[in-house]
């Protein structure tokens, strides 16, 4: 299984697509990427399992990260590759398969630059954030990680798409009082108990707060509800499950503050959360990469790696080929003029 | 396993509940059942799988009912039987065990009597409608069952309680559109939406009519709630199973008529319905029934198989030893003063 990383991206895109590489299952994609790197005598190489880290050793003040995952969601029917017209459909075409293209086209390609540049390429995205193969990056080997600034070649449409928004997921509890359902009112039923829980996620006005210059969108939603003990009983307790999306401006510590205040009067039990990423734009290297890159940039409103980016603490933003909305989906695609078109900013920002 | 019917009420009641009848295990008290009734001369005896119909033929010109099930929810740990002062203790002891007893002691000693009786023991009560074995009776052989009057025997306190109450089950179903939840204004949340169902129940207030004389209290409400698709998801169907209780003036049909209209801009899928039975106490036969057993007559609330009586014309009450509100639970008991009271108020009664 061969990478020839010669040909043009989108081409590239096919072939990458065409090695299934469902998350844990990413071996053989990793080693036709180990394989090509391994032929580029200007990069140094290091493998932790699936995951593989090139850098460069120009001797340059500046390093960049450029970093994508490997792994896709589940093939639903979509594999192999298929061209049409303009678009390439498949499985990862979108997310993020492009984006994986353009960082091998750009490693081959830069044999000097005007910045150091480290790529990685990683399993796992996909999954719990356990298995996460950056993580693991940044606990075995953080050094290996180390930069001014890092790009997470997610698909944004080729728009830099700054920071992140956290997510936190609770269970809101209603109580009750059990009782046969013929004289329900000797109990207290949980489920309309229930109804309070929902009112106020009804009620909820979502914050929209500009941070760092961009415009986030807050959330506040029930993502699943659940009680009930049998088609004769009164229930005594009823679960609605919310998820909370956060903008950068607040800790995950203050997300969850802010639920257990917003649900005050009910038992909140926070499942678990994870830190968004303020866009940090006005760092040198950002202000550099948007400039290069053009166009407005707007905020990341779904949690990426970013966040880990920015807990290591290095300023990262995503921009990569591909409309974000079409991740997961079956008729995920990527349109062939937008992965040139990264490389090709993405090739002159570095070289420069 | 030999059943002695000279025996006091209490004994046999211990006897009865040491043969474990769970549903579709009633075989071996079914056999014991038919034996004993076996060597009374004055009955003649009908087996339909493990419901057994024994009947007098004095010649009487009023034939009454009196019928049990034989069977008991799964044993919670609660077997054998165990007396505890003037308890008896153990699985079906109270539902309807007892009950049951004082049905086979009255076979035995009314070798003559005013009126003709005919003892119904059925299996499967405790189980899905389609199994119950009076349901199978009234089919194979609805003549077995014809009387003026029955007495269905379930723990009523030693009180007459009349008709009872009709029961419904429906889906009620908010729809949504899904999105992803970091972009949730693009979707309409189902879960939400439901709020609309709750605010229905939480509002709605309860009929307590007065029918034949008896006070009946209604009861809609929520049982059972499901929604949600992922953890990061919109969800686009939230569904609230209800559960309608509803006096014996209304039909099973204008019940659902009603569940339709108070959710009336949502989806109502009925999911099954059985009638009530209005209490009929008006009637000769109940009239003389009332004023044996002595009390207050009141409403039955929970369904029991007097509504299928009542579908086959035949004017039918509840009393029996034993709390209700105890049936079905671990702790179940029945005092002993009131199986013993039961058996000589309609020994008294079927005599005269």
């Amino acid at each position: 299984m061969e990478l020839d990383l010669t040909f043009p991206a989108a081409e590239l895109t096919a072939r990458l697509v065409d090695i299934e590489s469902v998350s844990g299952n990413e071996a053989l994609l990793a080693d036709a990427i180990a394989d090509a790197i391994g032929r580029l005598p200007h990069l140094a190489m290091y493998r932790d399992g699936n995951a593989i880290v090139a850098r460069t050793a120009f001797g340059r003040p500046e390093r960049i990260v450029l970093a994508g995952h490997i792994d896709t969601v589940p093939v639903a029917g979509n594999l192999p590759s298929r061209l049409d017209g303009d678009m390439l459909y498949g499985c990862g075409s979108c997310d993020m398969k492009s984006g994986v293209a353009v960082q091998l086209r750009l490693a081959a390609q830069l044999t000097a630059a005007a910045r150091d540049v480290t790529y990685v390429f990683y399993d796992c995205e996909e999954v719990e954030a356990e298995r996460n193969g950056l993580l693991r990056l940044s606990r075995n080997s953080p050094e290996m990680l180390a930069a001014d600034f890092a790009v997470l070649m997610e698909p944004t449409g080729a728009m830099v798409e700054g920071g992140c928004q956290g997510t936190l997921r609770a269970e809101v509890v209603a109580g009750g009082e059990r009782a046969h359902s013929a004289r329900s009112w000797m109990g207290s039923n949980a489920i309309h108990n229930a109804g309070g829980i929902l009112d106020v996620l009804r009620a909820y006005q979502a914050r929209q707060p500009v941070v760092d210059g961009l415009g986030y969108h807050e959330g506040l939603n029930a993502v699943g509800v659940t009680g009930g003990v049998a088609g004769n009983v009164i229930p005594d307790e009823c679960i609605v499950t919310v998820n909370f999306r956060f903008a950068p401006d607040r800790s995950p510590e203050q997300a969850a503050d802010h639920v257990r205040e917003v649900f005050a009067g009910f038992e909140v039990k926070i499942t678990d959360s994870a830190s968004g990423a303020r866009p940090g734009l006005s760092q040198p290297a950002a202000a550099s990469f948007v400039a290069a890159m053009g166009g407005e940039p707007r905020a990341k409103l779904g949690w990426t790696d970013v966040a880990r980016f920015d807990s290591l603490g290095i300023p990262a933003v995503n921009y990569g080929p591909g409309d974000p909305t079409l991740a997961h989906r079956r008729d995920e695609h990527v349109p062939l003029a937008q992965i040139a078109e990264c490389e090709a900013r993405m090739l002159t920002w570095l070289a420069a």
